[in-house]
């Protein structure tokens, strides 16, 4: 969590501290491991994908985990995941494409393996949700306020100025842990203002992990995912399906060698790099299901961590920013011991 | 410059066109491609960086070719580095330092290597530049109007409205070539309006290369750079001096093992990758030197590209996403053989 650039690693490690120097002003990080257990979420295992690479060239394995997205967002192509993961589709195929700044992806290569029966498909109206204000009720018929079967309401959202000024969309916040955009604008927010027809959705940063699929109207079946590498593509945003985000390993899949043919394929089937298993963690041992939670971003904690984000005051910084990317305020999640 | 995410590589290449279809939209890498010669500028091998890394495990060459910024941006330590660079002094160094969605370091490890003399201590206030509104001149005297000697007027910026919703700076744009953010609105850009005590400064996209630092007041001579491998960590504009960016080769730096060290510093010296040699492109044979240019960004090419970037609408997009980070915006550069 610390982002000193400093001039090597054992300089940094000595920090010029004067005995009356005032405490230092956390960093985000230090203000997200000091948040009480309380606002720390437990994350299901039903909602953790562990994928198995071979292990590297020196024999160290390499294990990425894939914290997949709540309801509402996404979820017909999350129910093809989990049955894709419990019919152990993915044993065997491979990251099949590593294109520099953008996406590491992976599937069937010979894209002739069956899938297995029973993948719903998905429209692609399901890119967004219907987004209601329930705070609008007040002297309306019920039919007005109350969300769709699939919806949202705008007070499910954490909605912060820190990130408002958001070059995809009208307004960027957090719901439920994650990082999500909504077509209306931030005044438009508040309880008093009109927002009929708003959608929301979830964004595409680094470590989102999304569906593959080809031209429209294909929406593709969760067969075919990738991972962003890079700069946050926010504009494939409800353009092809988000349905989680790398939680542990992103490292396995962005540091591998890029692929020299056309959109970072691998030219030879010897450069795939072979996915030995991917499972939901309800499918391992009790023991060796890692468990992990999030921060909740509805915290007070939250609240400072990403003000912290948008106004760095830490020893090394001399100019806070007064903002900050949605997507350069990534939600804490941590690793915990099984209970 | 393709950004479509296919099922695989073959049926990436197998689009459904149809006898009656209009001729597809463009997309942006097809419309610089499209660029008049004119539109091209030459960049001068006096302003590339050629960064040689021992051969990779199977032998293959990884260059590195940074482009440093232009005047008025950053020249002290941009004089720094050619001196650096004419001394041989990063010969025999390494990459020390690679931390996941954020930067590979460069540098020498032992930190006892003298520097070359004559090397400048650059102020904390060249990380910005002042700005002022050469139109406002009108009936004024001369020097309210006059860039400082190493300033700026709002006029040498273009800026966008395509990517003016900036979570880090009041107004963003480009500056023959190079990404810009200015602390003015975007509204006082207009002739009319008050810009006094504004300032512009060079931004963090991916690629874009920094001078390492220690704690403030230090500003980092530029023997210790970084090169950004992951979201623009924009919050490091004006904390710490951009100098340049990697156009060619990035990906030697991004696709390299991750360090286990805080920090991501490598903890063995075994694991850090050995620079061979650092040159200016003037140094070279000119048979050997590498050329480039950039597509100039006050062309009206580069006006339909940045454009097409915030709204995609060849084929694979089925929503256009109305905007764009500026980071999002890759001044496109290109080879050409020498002349």
């Amino acid at each position: 969590m610390k982002y000193l650039l400093m001039a090597a690693a054992a300089a940094s490690l000595v920090f010029p501290v004067q005995a009356q120097e005032p405490t230092p002003i956390p960093s985000p990080g230090e203000i997200a491991a000091a948040a009480p257990a309380a606002d720390w979420i437990a994350i299901a295992p039903s909602d953790l994908l562990v994928m198995d690479l071979t292990p590297d060239a020196a024999g160290k394995p390499r294990r990425v985990v894939i914290q997949l997205l709540p309801a509402p967002f996404s979820q017909g192509w999350i129910g093809n995941i989990r049955k894709l993961a419990a019919a152990h589709w993915w044993d065997g195929t491979s990251v099949n494409r590593v294109q520099d700044n953008y996406v590491a992806q992976w599937g069937d290569a010979t894209e002739k393996k069956p899938l297995p029966d029973g993948l719903a498909t998905v429209p692609e109206g399901d890119y967004v949700l219907p987004v209601s204000q329930p705070k609008m009720c007040a002297g309306r018929a019920l039919a007005v306020c109350q969300p769709a079967a699939n919806g949202l309401t705008s007070s499910d959202i954490r909605f912060s100025g820190a990130q408002s000024r958001d070059a995809y969309a009208g307004a960027v916040g957090f719901y439920r842990g994650w990082p999500v955009a909504a077509d209306m604008q931030i005044q438009s927010i508040r309880p008093d203002a009109q927002a009929a027809g708003s959608t929301a959705w979830p964004i595409h940063c680094y470590g989102a992990v999304g569906v593959g699929r080809n031209m429209s109207p294909d929406t593709g079946s969760g067969a075919e995912l990738y991972a962003v590498i890079g700069q946050a593509p926010r504009h494939l945003d409800r353009n092809i399906a988000v349905v989680g985000r790398v939680i542990v390993g992103i490292e396995h899949l962005a540091s591998l060698p890029r692929g020299t043919g056309a959109l970072g394929f691998y030219e030879e089937p010897g450069e795939r790099v072979p996915i030995k298993s991917i499972r939901l963690a309800t499918e391992l041992p009790v023991s060796e299901r890692p468990t992990f939670e999030y921060l909740s971003t509805d915290s007070a904690s939250f609240a400072r961590y990403a003000d912290a984000r948008a106004n760095r005051r830490d020893p090394f910084f001399i100019r806070p920013a007064g903002g900050a990317d949605i997507c350069n305020i990534p939600v804490p999640v941590r690793a915990v011991a099984a209970k």
